[in-house]
């Protein structure tokens, strides 16, 4: 029998938020399994801002997706057949799905089992427990925030600056979200622990920022970039530090409208350190940081959020939420139901 | 005999260019010692970018001189008075003697005697061997460039660029200046040494970088900011570093026209890391530092440029060459001769 997939083929570089001009869900035929290869079945599809990224050809961090390839993504799935050595059918597997019902992946395609039972809900292993939990970990180790530090996390109630701001807040430290509208805000302090969040949507929203962080600001992570961070650095302390995790308000502009940062000369003024990390780059300390998250999770200590979208069909339309912000926590797309 | 001192004292803070009616020179008797203190008479004052910023009340590392004060600077002079229980009369000192053609400073001043006998030319300890060469030192340290790495430094030919480049080239890099101007270019290449130097007046002088950078940026010396930063931060290596030593192309600027970096994002996507130092917080390096530019100088791979302004006069019309690129090396006032 042969199966069909479906899958979302870049066809041109979107400007501005992606169409179904820019990905076309196309249908063909699923290839036959050659040595060692597994058949993986998508059973959720993680939505992060580096999706955007990788539509658009701008200078980034990896290849972006080839014109007429099949979108990039992260998933888990289910191995539905295989030729693989060890791995069988049933089990779960997390990596690089991409846009598509039906993976075929090699041997060398880096799909990582699932622990079996597992410690968490499915899908908390493309959230608190997968690469969005560990990118969070990742940057607050290189700021080390303690008792004493004022961090200040923005995109706050997202997948990346909610995990962060529960570990700086674990950790010690006073912790400061910026988010988008009031019940967000409300989330992020009610919910997730943070000391204070600073609505950006407000009209007084520096004034917010000015009055959460009394001391200064001793840790930005940073996930947005533009005018917040531009206050944030006048706000810094000396020998803060920048963690640049990600810049999602300026993924989605078009090539002349850029915002440049304003007040970069903060950094030699509060002699402050700035470092961009991608979490790919740190695989040595994935087995520190699952089981660092895994025991805040059993300490009750780490929240996990999420917001699914129904459908495989929804992914394209569900990217614009990562943008307006229309929702709380780890973006998924559920493509099937696990049996 | 009462002494008549001659000072600059901050009355307005300038818009732009400083004048004479923002820095009035003021004619004011010298004040009788007290135990402990010296009298230092100004031989040469050195000027710097930082003199700029100080004016202002622009955000920065250290107060800002107060309306009212003398203008705050660093310069060489000599104890031509004392009550101090070791430094005599006729001993060189470095120090903040501030805008001024006497000094009266006490114990806890931080003046500094020069080696006797010097190794050098008397202005070079406001230079190579002074607190510029000292700031070359610490930021190159930081930076920690090696053979293989490609070193890009702006005001290649100023006081603090041309010191950071000659430490690179000797460390084995391949330097790459920015200067003003063909006649500045060529000096950098062929009497500093540099592999390469941009001309940022040309209309190509992108061109000229990436011509001059085939394999990427691996650190950047920065002492300018603006477009030139911008565009070397899209041609960044992975991990690269960028020493944030000085934004002069923002201290001169009025309120509302700094220009912001527009490839901030870039620093994330190459994982690079952007520190900012203040040479001030360095104190524990400077012997070393000292000792290094001092055997580099002695091998004859340091060379000290100069451009000096004769009459103390002359001070704050000699400013505008800081932000017009039209000097070579170590801006000086000369005040007074070592008699």
């Amino acid at each position: 029998m042969t199966l069909t997939n479906r899958a979302f083929r870049l066809r041109t570089r979107p400007v501005g938020e992606p169409t179904p001009h820019d990905l076309e869900l196309v249908e063909e035929p699923v290839q036959d399994l050659a040595d060692g290869e597994i058949l993986v079945r998508t059973l959720y599809l993680s939505l992060d801002p580096t999706n955007r990224l990788w539509m658009s050809d701008m200078r980034q961090y990896s290849p972006p997706v080839e014109l007429g390839d099949v979108m990039r993504g992260i998933g888990i799935g289910e191995v539905v057949d295989s030729r693989h050595e060890t791995i069988r059918p049933g089990t779960l597997v997390n990596g690089y799905t991409q846009w598509q019902e039906y993976c075929v992946a090699g041997p060398e395609s880096g799909f990582a089992p699932l622990p079996d039972p597992l410690d968490a809900p499915l899908t908390a292993y493309l959230g608190i427990l997968g690469h969005t939990g560990l990118t969070a970990y990742v940057g607050t180790e290189m700021a080390s925030p303690a008792a004493g530090d004022t961090v200040v996390v923005s995109a706050a109630s997202g997948a990346v600056g909610s995990v962060a701001g529960q570990i700086a807040k674990d950790r010690g430290a006073r912790v400061v979200g910026v988010a988008g509208g009031e019940a967000k805000c409300r989330h992020v302090v009610e919910d997730l622990g943070f000391d204070a969040c600073v609505d950006r949507t407000a009209r007084d929203w520096r004034r917010q920022l000015d009055a959460a962080t009394p001391d200064g600001v001793d840790v930005n992570f940073e996930n947005v970039g533009g005018e917040v961070m531009d206050h944030v650095f006048m706000r810094l302390n000396l020998n803060a530090r920048i963690i640049l995790c990600g810049m999602i308000s300026q993924y989605d502009a078009a090539g002349g409208t850029w915002k440049g940062q304003v007040n970069v000369g903060q950094i030699l003024m509060q002699r402050a350190t700035m470092r961009g990390f991608i979490i790919t780059d740190h695989v040595d300390q994935f087995a520190a940081g699952f089981a660092y998250l895994s025991d805040m999770y059993a300490r009750g200590r780490l929240r996990h959020d999420e917001t699914i979208v129904d459908g495989f069909d929804e992914a394209l339309s569900a990217m614009h939420l990562l943008f307006t912000g229309d929702k709380v926590g780890k973006l998924l797309v559920r493509v099937a139901d696990h049996a």
